[in-house]
């Protein structure tokens, strides 16, 4: 059979969630293929001991190791932003596929060097953006696909989370550009840009704003290495708390909607898209991952309604694979979802979606609404 | 007992719901006054048989025979919204109180005509947005003003309806801006921005744009006064179909966003509030009329989430006087809370909210939104 | 137009809701009968004070008064249910149509009495089973006999009140068996059944079992006519706080389940109706009264889910009557359903249903369902 | 670091969950211990290629290889419920930690003597009720035990799924006694017992009815193995289709009712659990796995409702391991928690439950009842 050699940057939150995704992908799909996990990379000893808990070959202090081992064929990126174009032009040069966690870059300069590097080394390139692998959404697309819906009117899409509600809640490096690169709207916004292009298509123009509802917020104290209590110092936020975002679609005779928060009080995760169109409508929710309300303006008159479908029977997106329907799935099982996509496009020498050039026009979109937030006006996407 | 000669003006859907708020006013409430239905008004022959089945004493084809009666107390407009300026305006001067449906007028100048002739009277006067009187938003503003929800981040207002949804369905005089004055925006948007006057203040500015999706519609081709099919023959439809609008409060620190949609598939009625704040946030649904979503940020870390609170206890606003907790009161119901206020205002001699002066309020951030939408572009409300 | 002249027994809370209904039956329904709410009684001086607030040309002290009045057509029952038969039985002698709240009666030999003495005199008669003029319920109903549900397999009724959750909320009337003749299980079950007949049929065999979670309760202590505390003394309940029912229905492959509590903590009024069959299904609950949650099995198998129906479509049972769909009917709008449809039976000069006689099919279950009870097995109702 | 040597008995669905659980558990919690992978047993062909994609070392075709094997630490039995008896009790002879999925035996004479083998061993042992293991449920035992729901009065689970539904889906062997043992009772209701062992206690009396609605099914028709359709030959379904049992606890003064049904009509996994005290109450469904209702009687009155708590904050139950809230967990998942117990059971020598005995307790639960369905009658559970 043949082989995948795999290698991973990234061993804390999103290296875990990958590990599992590249070791369960063969569990829960019969690839066809072998699944070796050669390298795990990190720039902490800390590593070497993770790579034995999940099951890791080896373990590697520097990035170049695994571009320069010939027996790697894919390299995994879910290492902090800032180095992704560094290791993914490297990654690419070096002939190796490329599955690189969003967002992209931490700029367009650098998306274009990721898109033009991975394009010419002709290697399969994905980006994270994992909704795509959400069953649920993949129904959706295929309702809206089919025609189901009709004509589209209406796109919204809010993403509400609440760990910053608090005033009190002490800053951390998702709060500062120079770490983050963005802030709310770059972290939960391009997901939802990323889902109205999977669903609909390309957003031509946007109307931004932005806020940070509390600019100052305290410094952590820690003891023995733990938060201890918000100190007295304080530290400026510098990226955005929230973002609203009124779009048009190209071509399209839409509305569109696009709100994300950390300020959303009482959400933990109320990531809903509502898609409505002249013969149906959609609903999906993340906290209801498996669910999707859909609407057939089609029904007899006295029993329409949004019908709430568990998205789990085999005949639905990836679900023939995991468990009875009803028996729903996790955030981490999308993952599995995404790598089986990718280890069969490697293994078949095919593309898949979302790919690098998927990230760049996310990035363009998020340009023009920070644009659009700064001059108080509509912008039209640069594409 | 005092007593109160009530007169009305109309006979058709709304002329209805107001004559059974004001025969169960007193039927739920001790109003400590006495409620006479003099006289019904309406410009058709069917007046008299509907004054006869509704309980009304007597019928007129012409309002100023309501205005030349002394013993008339109290008019209640409930006709076309291109009457209310002439008949509240009449009525104010013979020093009459004037319970007026929204929309107020249908222009600035009328609007500001009218609160001069209420005022300038002293007369009780009161504008028909009727979600004042729903329960659950009384509770909500009362937990606002009670700072239980904090500093305030985020208030949200959408509403849905689907009626519009086929683009087969037949041109109606609600979608002729000479008929109706306005569109979605006028008719479900004034509603949305009172409620956001009512819950959190003025707004101060506005970024709208509003959408006819289908700019044909068939003409109804009736068959013995009945709709029998959607016609050959188009017309235009010249209001919008659906408004979306990014506003500011002002003094305050908010992010807001209101949308009306008469395509939103598959929503019936969905009038969605959302106030979110530092310390808690409240969620309401029209189609859910008698519940409130609470959230309190203070609860143990724990048990934390939003709670379904059935708004039916006695020492809930007016429902003491209604069902036991749970046995939900109706939309018809809010009326009845509306008039069991002003029926006491006036008792009283006393002022009471939402005035004609909260009505021209509201008529100002539509003109805002209108010209907002023209020209694309933030527009300031002119107070 | 001919007339009906009414009156009504019971100024409390259940004729409060009879004088709403038989108010605005002819605003909401064209009856073609004109309504005369001529006298209401009760054997307390106030009702002559509410005889004005609500309406009533006269008010009474001695129900007796009524019966010989030759002028009244029709008789509403709303006083407590010890004294139904009684007036009931009179009524019907001297020739009135009857309308009688639940329970029909305290015991099986006035029930039956009852039943009689309306059948010998052939006047209209219903008892106050509201629920079947539930549009939602309806519709549930109509389904069923169209045979969209295809053959039932399950019915389950679960009604969950909360209010005597707490041990120290104080004895009251509905808890001594003398006063109220039966405890939960004959006020919220006897609903119940009623529901069970309406959709599915008649039950055949039944076993339950009762329970009197808190049997001591404190002796409330009132202050100026108010309640102020729990005092010191305690009484027993002698009925049951909350009761489960197994049951089978005539000729019918199904299993049943019944369960009432006023323990039911959380729950204020969660009545809640599943009926299940082998080609769909059905779910409603009183607290989301204008909604009914509908599966068609017969959907295609990639968007199967109970779907929400809002009813309150025009071509919905008795909404074409009411405001537009999702503007939602309340709790005493269904008694104003019940007046049209009793109206309407006496003007024709037909029958209505739930009578009296429906009535007693439900105490007789309710009788098997004591006696099961007691000795713990299960006990065939006997018709 | 120690190591845990594991095997595993059985390749299909439950073989692949536990595989997914062993692989994940060090993964996503840090053990302490190093856990391989040693062998997978089962007794077709086919394990040799699943062991490669699972990540196995070794496939044997007989599971006495595993007893024989020396190295071998722990065994898993997720093969059909005949042989988990003999295995089992091989395994703890040979001082081998036993995992045995539920139902732990097919009668009562093995599940005795495998309880005394593994106690007589002294080896850790375990039964799969993965439920112990959601974390919203460890959340509701943990308010329970507290005390924060008071004196608990009602305890209710009904689980709906409706494969079943139709009746001409095709006999199965789920559905044929001589090889699944049980029906619906035993399969659902044995998960719903031991979710009420845990919550709340023992069982003391139980009154049980059970129903095959449709008794005869078609036998599947294949083609090149896979299903084509329902043949015309109709073999006999000899196991219930649905159960529904009424209980009393030991020691407690409360009601509970069951309910397991595989023709619940609409409802794929409905697996719902309420509990009512005098204090508060919970309800938790398998199909919002992720999420508690919880309700405090002693919040302020004009607050109370049933909160939505999604628990995947990192203070509840296992979820400091698993993703930030609102990013939820699967079903799956829940066995990794169970794999996170056992190991770390082994690691310490110290016990885990639930164990063999808990699940001979349920055993003779689901014994009483079937006797108590045949005969119609309360009956005792045996201890």
């Amino acid at each position: 059979m043949k082989k995948i050699n795999v290698a991973l940057v990234g061993h804390k939150f999103m290296g875990r969630t990958h590990t599992h995704a590249i070791t369960d992908a063969p569990i829960f799909f019969d690839l066809g293929v072998e699944i070796n996990k050669k390298i795990i990379c990190a720039n902490e000893d800390s590593v070497f001991d993770v790579a034995k808990r999940w099951g890791w070959e080896k373990a590697v202090l520097d990035w170049r190791e695994i571009i320069e081992d010939k027996e790697i064929d894919s390299v995994s990126i879910a290492a902090p932003s800032k180095v992704h174009a560094e290791i993914a032009i490297a990654a690419a040069k070096a002939g190796k596929h490329v599955f690189c966690e969003k967002p992209l870059a931490l700029d367009m300069e650098d998306a274009e060097a990721m898109v033009k590097a991975v394009e010419e080394a002709g290697v399969v390139n994905m980006v994270g953006f994992n909704f795509r692998r959400v069953p649920a959404l993949c129904l959706a697309k295929q309702l809206i696909e089919e025609g189901v819906l009709g004509e589209l009117y209406h796109f919204r899409a809010i993403w509400s989370q609440d760990w910053l509600t608090d005033p009190k809640f002490p800053i951390a490096w998702r709060l500062k550009k120079a770490l983050a690169g963005y802030g709310t709207h770059g972290d939960l916004g391009a997901h939802l840009i990323d889902i109205a292009r999977f669903l609909v298509g390309d957003i031509d123009e946007v109307c931004c704003v932005q806020k940070t509802f509390n600019k100052m917020r305290p410094v952590a104290v820690f003891e023995d290495g733990l938060y201890a209590e918000a100190g007295e110092d304080m530290a400026e936020v510098d990226v955005d708390d929230a973002s609203q975002m009124l779009a048009t679609f190209k071509d399209k005779n839409m509305m569109a909607y696009f709100e994300s928060t950390r300020n959303g009080t009482g959400h933990k995760n109320q990531n809903r898209i509502e898609v409505a169109g002249s013969k149906g409508a959609i609903i999906w929710d993340e906290e209801k991952l498996n669910e999707l309300e859909y609407y057939n303006d089609g029904d007899p008159a006295h029993v329409r309604g949004f019908r709430r479908v568990m998205v789990g029977e085999a005949i639905h997106p990836y679900m023939a694979n995991w468990f009875p329907v009803g028996h729903i799935i996790g955030y981490g099982d999308t993952f599995v979802n995404e790598y089986y996509d990718y280890f069969t496009a490697i293994k078949n020498g095919e593309g898949v979606t979302p790919n690098f050039r998927d990230g760049l026009m996310v990035q363009k979109v998020l340009d023009a609404a920070e644009q659009s937030a700064i001059e108080r006006k509509w912008k039209k996407v640069q594409y």
